[in-house]
């Protein structure tokens, strides 16, 4: 699965990605998420205490939507799946994320203990 | 079913709304949308051709993640329903959202003959 070249710099960017889940009672839900790519995979941070965790354990297929602020026409949908959730109990992977979002942080969040990363492999794209 | 009052800005002010529906195999899609708001619904412009009109009619359930421009981790999220599917085959409705973002129209859109307007009544929020 490829992102097209086009929109890649949508991913690259430090833009949020507006992430949505299923929730139990098969309704979606949705809202602004920092993530990171690598070329092929999409990572969210998270924790076990959200409703988002028990959407994705329940659900995994996943959905993002990130425009351009300089051009809002101008969007990648990534449709992919959760296809490992991995502990992140320093925190090691929120801290990378809050550099690349330019959040300062005296240390790793309050809720680090239950702190998780979601690893979104994507399946298909659409944009304009 | 009320908007929290600091968060109704995200409404009235023309950002775009990143519109989750569920596909018919149960995973989410989700994209920027225009929308207007008028205190009680939500209000989207679509075609009968498109894919998020398949999603709406099989599943009316919908969710809408707004962010602010200036201070992207001030959002509103709207968890709703599409309640009733509007003809829409002057344009009328398209263009006056495309007025209200301010995107040049001279005259309504090619593909006018299946325009909708998808009418979104809110039945939760959560913000930050």
């Amino acid at each position: 699965m490829t992102v097209p070249a086009s929109h890649q710099d949508l991913l690259t960017r430090p833009l949020f990605g507006h992430l949505a889940t299923t929730r139990p009672d098969g309704t979606p839900q949705v809202n602004p998420m920092w993530f990171s790519w690598d070329g092929t995979a999409l990572r969210f941070t998270g924790t076990t205490t959200r409703y988002k965790y028990r959407n994705i354990t329940g659900n995994p297929a996943v959905a993002v939507s990130v425009n351009d602020p300089e051009q809002p026409y101008r969007y990648l949908e990534v449709r992919g799946v959760v296809t490992s959730i991995e502990p992140d109990p320093d925190g090691t992977f929120f801290l990378s994320l809050a550099e690349r979002y330019g959040f300062a942080m005296d240390g790793p969040p309050a809720d680090v203990a239950d702190r998780i990363v979601y690893v979104v492999e994507p399946r298909a794209t659409s944009s304009q």
